[in-house]
């Protein structure tokens, strides 16, 4: 792409009320905008960060046999009366009526609509196991939005949903999602923890968070160096009663006797001091057992006939917390560096003076070169100063800049900077492509 | 994809509340399901025909320099006050209040909130021209919401917006629009016709629709077949005052008085006689002029440093529709017959005897030899009937079937059947690859 053709409204000022690095970022580099309290607008360059890591989400959903599918936005309440959580949840629901004063809401997580499904579809143990997803908004009217696409009241969501026929199907199901979720967010370069509740209690009640380190965070992590225990501090020391799925955008239970864990704390597995850590959490796995299928009668037929409850996970993952995880974790005073499979871009062309024939010329053959192979380039064609499509390159993050000066050109050469090191080598002009291909992703 | 792993479920009984063609063979072939009155689900196949027709939206979008991003489902009032349309918009719009009482709705189309950002982030001329589109969810409160997804409450739509500075430029990004939507239509195997209002008529309001002949259709499309004159039969003939806009989901403006054209009316351009045909409205193209810019005070400043409102065109593509309407202009007894462009798969293998271990290895190779060519594979791998594997196949309509039969491959043979013609050929199991990666269109 070319960036004069190319809608990036970079911002010279900090926005003053963005708190977040990552939100601050987001703005000035021209991903997103707010258009009301947390709901965001995804700019050219933030959708293309966006479904590079829907890209991956799918691959790897995809690769533990889950199906895409695509539910609705707006729910009857029928269903979530149903399950209880018409009334068990306040505020956090968005309820409207349709024009025949039926009572709607809209979807802020997806089991009942999925339950639903299987409830008509899923007949025999034959049908079983399932998995199904999609990448679908989802809307929550959170008290308080903030730190950008970090809580928002609308955002994207890959949920999961399995279907099995017993508990040792169940924790196949759900190791498939962890083993996906680790490979997820290591192909996103994430820095993150699996942050555990204590497994095989309360009746099969089981979750896990996966938490990525920033002060950005609003969770804490309860870390022990020496033996890996890692809990969310509401969860550590001692066994909870009950999962807390704030992250969920709501609170179904609450425990409000129960200390939470803090530095220094002894950990109950090795004895050994625990650390806490901020966190942002990008992604979760539950297993629900019954607690949908049986109030919306998802039954099936076992092998002998009977009649049973089909047991069901939940997994979620926010492909925006992601984008804004990566950003936390990886900037410098100059703006975003992105991990390389994340980047709007592989490689952005720098043609510094856009009145030298030579310039255009060499950045047009580079540019068209690049894209034969696959990779995906962006090109500042601006009749800008080279000062202007530094700083913007820097803010805007893209891994690898080429630099096209005209005194390195008459000498043949060209500069390949590294956005994280701010190293540059001088490469011949006929090496560039080449060289950039190596270590550029494979487009998706 | 194995079929055993897919979640196809395919029905026997013909629905009995689906009116429309596309709508029985959509519930019958396993590819949506109906959550509520105008609200669908897509399943596994349904998602990803639907995914293939958003694919060669992108890409036609993007070859006229669109640039996609992605705007909020929930909208606050207030810009849809600016506009007039929170008042002169019925009960079509869902509206609700969030938690602090304020009032929101959920977009029907974006105009406002599209302009909204123009308003923000155009400031001069240099900005100009811009197309921003996004394939995002709409919701409209249909008072009767029939005919499968043809007309439903909530649906993907594929809508552009144009930023110009002046008419001539208009015209270029409404020109490229119309060339943009001839071609995706093509690509998607569809017939269908570009209605015309005069253009140039009531100060620049201008539009088309692009409408797929098919008796489902809830539109009546004016012919003339001797000079090509094509129009809804409510503009044909007589100059419009203004132009309706049913096909948006809701009408701004009513012409009482206009008598609509009839089967045998004459043509106001050649004389000739006209005739009426049912059509799906797949698509429209609007010139919006200043309407949206003037109250949402998109301004930018010309040349001359006056500052001149923006002048807009919206553009809209329903994949459903698409989907439904290719189903409507392509199918038989047995049911759907995917144009190749469409298909969930390119290509379905038969193995009619699972229990046969020749059959079984030689599907298997042929399934790795196709992926490896890039193409989608369908592989039938339950162990069914034959007589339940050709009827599934027929009823899903993937275009081409391998059908692998114990005697045929005795002599090293296969089938090559066309779903269209059910015409099968013989084919060497050797020449089986080649023949239909020939034939199969690139996998997007």
């Amino acid at each position: 792409m070319r960036f004069s053709k190319m809608f990036i409204p970079t911002l010279r000022e900090v926005p003053a009320d963005a708190d977040a690095v990552s939100h601050r970022l987001m703005l000035r580099a021209g991903y997103v905008r707010q258009l009301a309290s947390g709901l965001y607008i995804f700019l050219p360059l933030g959708w293309r960060a966006l479904n590079r890591i829907n890209a991956i989400l799918k691959k790897e959903m995809e690769s533990i046999g889950a199906q895409e599918i695509s539910m609705p936005i707006l729910h009857p309440a029928e269903i979530w009366q149903q399950t209880g959580r018409w009334d068990s949840i306040g505020d956090e629901m968005f309820r409207l009526k349709d024009r025949t004063g039926r009572a709607m809401c809209l979807g802020m997580t997806h089991e009942e609509t999925m339950t639903w499904l299987a409830s008509r579809e899923i007949r025999s143990y034959r049908d079983l196991p399932q998995i199904w997803y999609q990448i679908q908004t989802k809307l929550r009217d959170e008290a308080r939005p903030k730190s950008g696409v970090l809580r928002t009241r609308e955002f994207l969501m890959k949920d999961s949903y399995s279907f099995d026929a017993d508990e040792e199907s169940l924790e196949k199901s759900y190791q498939l999602h962890a083993k996906a979720y680790h490979k997820i967010f290591q192909r996103c370069g994430l820095k993150f923890y699996q942050v555990e509740s204590d497994p095989g209690m309360m009746g099969g009640v089981v979750a896990h968070e996966f938490m990525a380190p920033s002060p950005a965070g609003e969770d804490e992590v309860a870390l022990c160096d020496k033996c890996g225990y890692a809990a969310n501090v509401e969860l550590a020391k001692s066994v909870p009663s009950k999962i807390k799925s704030e992250d969920r955008g709501f609170e179904e239970v609450h425990t409000p006797d129960k200390r939470t864990a803090q530095e220094g704390d002894t950990c109950h597995k090795c004895g050994a001091k625990l650390r806490i850590e901020k966190c942002i959490e990008i992604g979760n796995i539950f297993k629900l057992g019954t607690k949908y299928s049986v109030p919306l009668k998802a039954f099936f037929l076992d092998e002998n006939g009977s009649e049973k409850p089909i047991i069901m996970g939940s997994y979620g993952i926010g492909p925006a917390r992601i984008a804004a995880a990566a950003i936390e974790q990886n900037n410098d005073k100059d703006g975003i560096i992105w991990p390389k499979s994340l980047a709007p871009f592989d490689v952005e062309i720098l043609p510094l003076n856009m009145n030298d024939a030579k310039t255009v010329e060499t950045a047009e053959k580079l540019y068209k070169g690049l894209k034969e192979k696959g990779i995906e380039v962006l090109m500042d064609d601006r009749n800008e100063r080279a000062g202007i499509k530094f700083k913007d390159a820097d803010l805007i993050g893209i891994p690898a800049h080429i630099i096209l000066g005209e005194k390195n050109l008459k000498e043949g050469l060209v500069e390949i900077k590294d956005r994280r090191t701010k190293e540059a080598v001088k490469v011949k002009m006929e090496e560039v492509v080449e060289r950039v291909s190596v270590t550029a992703p494979l487009s998706s």
